[in-house]
């Protein structure tokens, strides 16, 4: 497999190719599938559908990597927080109160809730061709703590903050329930045969830099540590999002072999900062692709260029939108594999 | 002054501090003086209601500087932009569309639009102490282009992203545009008696890296170079906020002499990465405030310790919020002068 042969520091003419949200409603035949399904929980949560889903665009364009289709926020769901999408204002629950107390016995049920997206997992590897990597994916604790106080997203995630100034021990209890749920997730994702592992921390930008060691780098660790436990030895992907000149600590801090990159980080800098072992992965703007031609070229251009002395995973800096045409992916792709 | 010495490289026993937002909801005194107009543009452009407020704080707190009470949408608004403000949601105006040209000859009516602006410089200079330095400010060119592209904020800015892809030459001429009546309301506010002028690039982040040399530093350097050709010769605040690893290479491109810092970059890296010569403002974390007491003095004596070797300004990493208590800002007003 190129790409984790790539991880695993092989050289390569290739750069590997995958893009973020890959599986989702810039495609027809996702829309069509997604429409057999009212209820976004319930369509993540149905096997056969998540699979089919993951596995469209690898058929369109032949990436490098499926992610299994599934959201973040199926943890807070299978936490029993009230978890719903609202067709135009995205996710929502009850904001969690700083004197409510998640009832750690929880944590008991949770693994049953969770074993459909391991059955995904399952049903995906058997049908994808052998040279195609699989990621299981989770949300960092941050940033679904963020979903479950603010109870959505959020502008500034203000209410979310507050927890870090002023409750500083419900915020280490929250997180600690999210470290060993998230844990138990990616455990599950690793044993239906998920060939990587890829935490994405969203909104990682919003916690003060100071605090990012204990709010970010720390629990991030954790997860890693106990995945590892487990006897779990995939490659790790992080995504701390827009946290920008704090990567190099972040990557000091966090056992991880891969390092995704946004496009508010210069590929420049990136290169030259964080340390040498570390895969980067990213970074073009997904809105590069909704125009295509030279002016998307000369932006990969740039970047691979920036990182033609390190081991590098394509891909945008953040999910592909909607209304990106398929021709642009198509030439995007033709064009990494020139 | 305190303030302009710190900038001109003096050293000083004391750090002078200020506050973004300081002039504004969190005061009882601005409410009750905000309730005598309803339409925000009218209030910012009633020059004894302007000068009323700027001046509130400093009786309150003794800040080492005042910033004019104005609203970085003026400028827009004076473009003939239909800028308003709905309580609750925030600034709107029409989507400027990128088939839509905005007539040039609007730039000569543009000066009489803004004349109360400056004329709220002159009365509350006039009524400041001697020792409080008042600081005249804009939008940067980005920030404001992404008000008028997308009709209010939003939360990823993916239409005005869209110009900088697909509507290179649309950028430019808007840009340029925006360079020439935001340097002519800097001017305006200098030749009124501001002491110094600040640059507000609220969401330079959303900019991917490799476009900011175009997008957020030379409009940036271009507006103080047509400032300086005015004659003018204080110094310049910058604050392109959320560029984080980009503040060194900005520094190096744009000729300000203070930079303001948001609460998403570390002060140990900004200390160590930051041309030396480069005066730092910031920058504690506005919910901190919330909360005062030992949370928020650690996080102080964190800030101050980085920038040690460094000039520095106080002050926060982005605007005060409304739900701020009052003593919390006396407390620290009192800690940084302990």
């Amino acid at each position: 497999m190129l790409f984790l042969d790539t991880i695993a520091g092989k050289k390569s003419s290739q750069t590997p190719i995958w893009i973020m949200r890959q599986a989702g409603r810039y495609l027809q035949e996702y829309r069509d599938v997604r429409a057999t399904t009212s209820d976004f929980i319930s369509f993540c949560l149905t096997p056969d559908k998540a699979c089919e889903v993951t596995l469209q665009p690898i058929r369109r364009y032949d990436f490098d990597a499926a992610i299994i289709f599934s959201d973040i926020l199926i943890v807070p769901w299978a936490l029993n927080r009230d978890v719903h999408f609202i067709t135009g204002e995205g996710p929502k629950c009850t904001p969690l109160g700083s004197d409510e107390v998640i009832d750690h016995k929880l944590i008991t049920d949770f693994s049953s809730k969770i074993t459909a997206v391991a059955e995904a997992v399952r049903l995906t590897r058997a049908s994808l061709p052998e040279k195609t990597a699989l990621i299981g994916f989770a949300g960092a604790p941050w940033t679904l703590m963020t979903y479950m106080v603010e109870g959505g997203s959020s502008k500034d995630y203000a209410a979310t903050r507050n927890w870090l100034w002023g409750y500083q021990k419900q915020t280490d209890y929250l997180l600690e329930i999210l470290v060993e749920t998230i844990s138990q997730s990616l455990i599950s994702q690793a044993n239906a045969g998920a060939n990587a592992l890829m935490i994405f921390d969203s909104w990682a930008s919003a916690v003060p830099s100071d605090l990012r060691p204990w709010i970010v780098e720390r629990p991030v660790q954790a997860i890693i540590e106990r995945v590892r436990q487990a006897g779990i030895t995939l490659p790790f992907i992080c995504f701390p999002r827009g946290i920008s000149a704090d990567l190099p600590r972040f990557a000091d801090a966090v056992d991880c072999q891969v390092l995704a990159i946004d496009q508010g980080v210069s590929p420049v800098f990136a290169a030259k900062s964080i340390r040498a072992d570390m895969v980067l992965q990213g970074n073009l703007d997904p809105q590069a692709l909704l125009f295509g031609g030279d002016v998307m070229k000369r932006a990969v251009d740039q970047i691979q260029e920036a990182f033609l002395t390190r081991q590098h995973i394509f891909n945008l800096g953040h999910g592909i939108t909607p209304p990106t045409p398929i021709d642009h992916v198509a030439e995007l792709v033709d064009y990494i594999r020139r």
